[in-house]
Parts: C-alpha cells; structure tokens; sequence
C-alpha cells in the first residue's frame, strides 16, 4: 500500500501542552511571537494556549492576551484548551476557531488531573459543549490516558470507545486520543485505531502520543497503517510527565514531520521553518530540548570529509575507528 | 498478520559499540561483570569487544582480558568486532564464537572511518574470511552506512546489494545492515529488508540502527512488517555518533524490549534484568546515558494515587491542572 503523498494534517501544541509544563513564564510577546511563526509553518491546527485558572497553570496564566494578539494565517484553526464553562466563555470572546476540552478514560487520572469523578467532568463538558454549539466555534474532545493510565494500567479499548460515543452525542467534531503519559505501544495503537475509525466515521480522529517510553514514531507508524491522518506533537519534543521525571515530553514536531516526509507523507509543513522555530526554545525555557533533530540535523545535512580521510596509504590504517 | 510469539534475537552490542564513543576508560573488571550479566538476559548474541589497534580505539585496549575472563554461558554467541588479519588472529587466539568485520558501503565513510578504499578493505576482509573459514569459527559481516552515509547522503540499495554478494561468494554465515550515523527512515528499512531477504535466504541478516532522528524504533517496525527478526541493541541506548555531538546512541536494549514484548514478540530477553543492568551504566561510564526507558520505568510499572486527587468536591476543582 503506497502512502506517496497522502494529506496528513499536524496539530502544533507546544505553547499550550508544552509550556504549561514549564517551570519559566515565557512572556507574552515570545509566546506570540512563536506561534506568529508557527502559524507560516503549514500546521492544519495550532494549540494556541490554555483557558484554565491562572492558579493551576499560571504558565498560561496569559490565555486571551495571546489569543487576542496572534496573527492569525487564514486556513490555519486555532483552538485552546477549555476545562469548564467559565474557560469556555473566556475563549469564545476571545474568538478562537475551536475548543478543545479534556477529560481522561480512567477515574484515577481524572480525579488526579481535573479533581473530578468522569461523570462530573462529562456533566460539565456537556455544560460547555451546549454553550459552544450556539456558536460557528468547532468543538474537540482530548481523551486522556486513552492508551493507559500511570495509575490504574491498561484501559480497555471498550472503554475509550464509550466515552468517543457519550461525546459523539453531544455533537463534537473530532476527537482526539491522547497517550497522556506514553504508556502506548504499536499493536495497541492500531487496533484501538481501527475501532474508532470504524465506530465513529463521521468524527474528526486525532492522535496524540508521548515519547515517554521512546515509541512515539513507532506508535505514529501504526496510526498510520490505521489510516489515522491527524496528529498532535509538540516543537522541541516539549511537554514532559508529571510520573516520569527526566523524561521527554510529547512527540517532537520535527522529528514526526521529518519521519512523515521521507516516507512520502504530504504533511503540509514546511520542515526547515519548523527546525528554525525550534532553535529558539532553549532560550525561552531555559533549558535543552528532547528534539533529537535539533542535535542531528536532517537525513540529508551532509558532513564535509575530513581532511584526515585516508586514501589507502597504509600507515594510516592503523589509526582506524572501526566503528559501525 | 499476527506476530504473536514470533522468536527473535537481540544482540547485545553496548560493550563495544557504545564504551568504544565512551571518553572514560571502562575497568576491565567492570566489563568483565557486566557482560557477565548481560549473559544471563537472554540475548542470542553478545559483541563482547573490538580486536582492533589499542592506539585506535583505546577504550577497547583489554580485548583479551575481556573476552578470555568473561564467564560464558552455553547458547549465548560470544562475537567480536574485527578489522583485519591481525585482530582476526588476536580473536581467534581468545576463542570467540564469531568474527565480526566490517567495512562501509559507502566509499566516503570507508575512508573516513577505516582510512582505505573499500576495495582494499574488501580484499584485507577477504584474507580474514579465509583464516576463519579454517576454524569452526562463524563470520558475520558488519556493512556501515548502509541506509545513507554522512557525506555522500543516499546509498543506493543495489549498492548494498551488490556488497552483500561479495561477502556471500566469501562464504560468511551473516550479514548485519548498518544505520551508523541513524539516516534510516521507515519506508526504506522495509524495502530494503525485502530485496536483501529475498535475494539472500541463506545469510542471517542482522539490523542494526541508531536513534540519532528518534527512529529508531519505527524501523524496527518497518524490519519487522519485512520479516527481519535480528537486531543489535545497545544497554542504556549508548553509541552516539560523531557528526552529531551530543546525538543520541544506538537503539536502546531496553527500549527495544519493551516494545517487542508489548508487541507480542518472543524476544527472549528478560527486560527486568536488562533493566537492572542499565541502572550500572552511569556510573562505569560517568554521564546520563539515552535511555528513556529507565527514566519511566515500564508501561505497566504504576503509580499511586496523590493523596491530594480529587473527589468531586467542588472546592478542588479549582486547582486542576487540565494536562492531556
């Protein structure tokens, strides 16, 4: 089966999913002045930030200054993170194309994340979801720890299923998977993939993983033979886990675009300006990034040979590497 | 396609491709015992060292002492990395169960990194195969750059064909295909996979790649779906590679375990001991090592419910941290 130039749409989310796990305040200005260049990158979506309460992620705590400032790129969807009415308000005045609302499969990690039973988090999502359908503004649902949660285990495919169908009738426009804490492995990706595909043909599917357990591409790999084409990753590879401290955030945008475009993949961004884009994080975070392209260059970023290269004169094999 | 149980075999590659990038010497002693446990996981086969110039590679000078002091269990593959007659007789004297050699398929990274012509490392490796042909020793060729080459970019696969008919016409047992500097891509793998299998059923073949763009893993997928079922590995995901400093290593062992065994592969190798291995690695080697793995633990190695996880009381509400 050929995958030579299949559409495939990315969604950006290193401001909202990357930066809420920041110990440093990006200012305003930089933040907006990252996604004014992400938005020339050819991303379908960008993530702009979050509409949840200053005190619980005060990283965010800027949400309609930057919303509002932005200059958006015709074609591109800007959506925000909306936890509950009162975040849904704020972004609908500040005239996002989409919102983007959150709860997790498994009650441990709801409870623990949002500080809800699911059943409180779906009453007030439903709250939200009525509040958003009155508008032209899209409506997306990010189930988190669809793949595994890091308190409870496995998360039975049935379940993940039951919930996209509780939202699928409330009328939201897409969904999207979330492999919150990289707990995802290959097989499961594609099984769990063709379910929902099948199940639910008529809703928007995204998937969203983390490279916690290093399977991130290995995981979108799979996605794809599922026939998925919506993915969330994060410039930098940034974004983190709360249960693993050390490790690499959410799959790294330039990592996944550079994968996608070597297999024949149209992904529609433009690898050189998103690689540009990332070399400005370590200064806005204040630290390195897990981007292991950052470090390597692409494929095709040749190295000059050095000066000592033999050319058969046999004094000089002595002094081989013999790596391989 | 079910791949159920389907056996595989992982070679263990860190003690010598990953301490030989090392700056800091390794104990003899300290390699010693861990290859000693690495014995006990359950790999098919072990590269135990390099028999190559101590001036060459110095972190590997005690070859000898290694691979006649390590403790060797039956069934495990003892092989050693070598270049050429000299080191084939050092290894032979030390009683390996395997020759490793290796040369690049691209003319560039030969030169560069055995300082000769392949030519003249095709004829050097040709003398080596008919000493060993004389022992019941095996011979396994190692073919760098096989999937690109830091200098001259695409390595056309009729070329790595072409050497691997060579090497067959020698009379080698197998053939292990190179990602040295991590320039794979998935589409690729596979269908290189595909031609070396069908035009060569008689060898073993081995793949062996690098994380240096983060795909290592999706490789692996893509050699899998082609039918490969050989690969090295490197404890902890030492390697590195020198046209990208601070670049990741060689696909992580441990990594790669836990995928095949999520998968529903027989890998054969016990992931917590292999785990409990690289836990020794910082220490012998003095820095942080790739392994993302060992920073997260397992998918399944959970974790306990915060004290402060909500119950639906609404006060708590408030302080959600709205991650997906």
């Amino acid at each position: 089966m050929s995958t030579a130039h299949k559409k495939l749409y990315l969604h950006e989310v290193a401001t909202r999913d990357g930066f809420q796990n920041e110990a440093r305040f990006v200012d305003t200005d930089a933040k907006i002045a990252l996604i004014n260049r992400l938005s020339q990158c050819g991303f379908a979506k960008i993530e702009v930030t979050s509409f949840t309460s200053p005190k619980a992620i005060p990283a965010l705590r800027d949400a309609e200054a930057v919303m509002q400032q932005i200059t958006r790129v015709p074609g591109v969807i800007y959506t925000v993170l909306v936890p509950n009415l009162r975040g849904a308000e704020r972004a609908l005045l500040s005239g996002v194309d989409e919102v983007n609302l959150v709860m997790s499969v498994s009650e441990s990690h709801n409870r623990t994340n949002l500080r809800m039973t699911r059943e409180q988090s779906f009453a007030q999502l439903g709250d939200v979801a009525a509040l958003v359908r009155q508008t032209e503004v899209a409506i997306n649902v990010s189930l988190s720890t669809a793949m595994g949660c890091p308190m409870e285990g496995d998360v039975p495919a049935a379940e993940v299923l039951g919930w996209m169908g509780r939202f699928a009738d409330l009328g939201v426009h897409g969904i999207t998977l979330c492999d919150t804490t990289g707990m995802a492995f290959p097989s499961q990706v594609g099984e769990l993939c063709r379910k929902a595909n099948a199940a639910f043909p008529q809703l928007e599917l995204t998937l969203h993983f983390h490279n916690t357990r290093g399977m991130a591409l290995a995981n979108t790999l799979a996605a794809l033979d599922a026939g998925i084409d919506r993915f969330d990753a994060s410039l930098g590879g940034l974004g983190g886990c709360p249960y693993a401290p050390g490790a690499t955030g959410n799959v790294c945008t330039e990592e996944l675009v550079h994968m996608l475009e070597l297999d024949g993949y149209d992904s529609g961004v433009d690898l050189a300006a998103v690689l540009d884009a990332a070399t400005l994080l370590p200064d806005l975070i204040g630290h390195d990034v897990p981007s292991q392209l950052l470090k390597a260059g692409r494929r095709l970023d040749l190295h000059p040979m050095p000066a000592t290269a033999g050319d058969g004169i046999p004094e000089q094999r002595a002094f081989a590497q013999q790596g391989a």
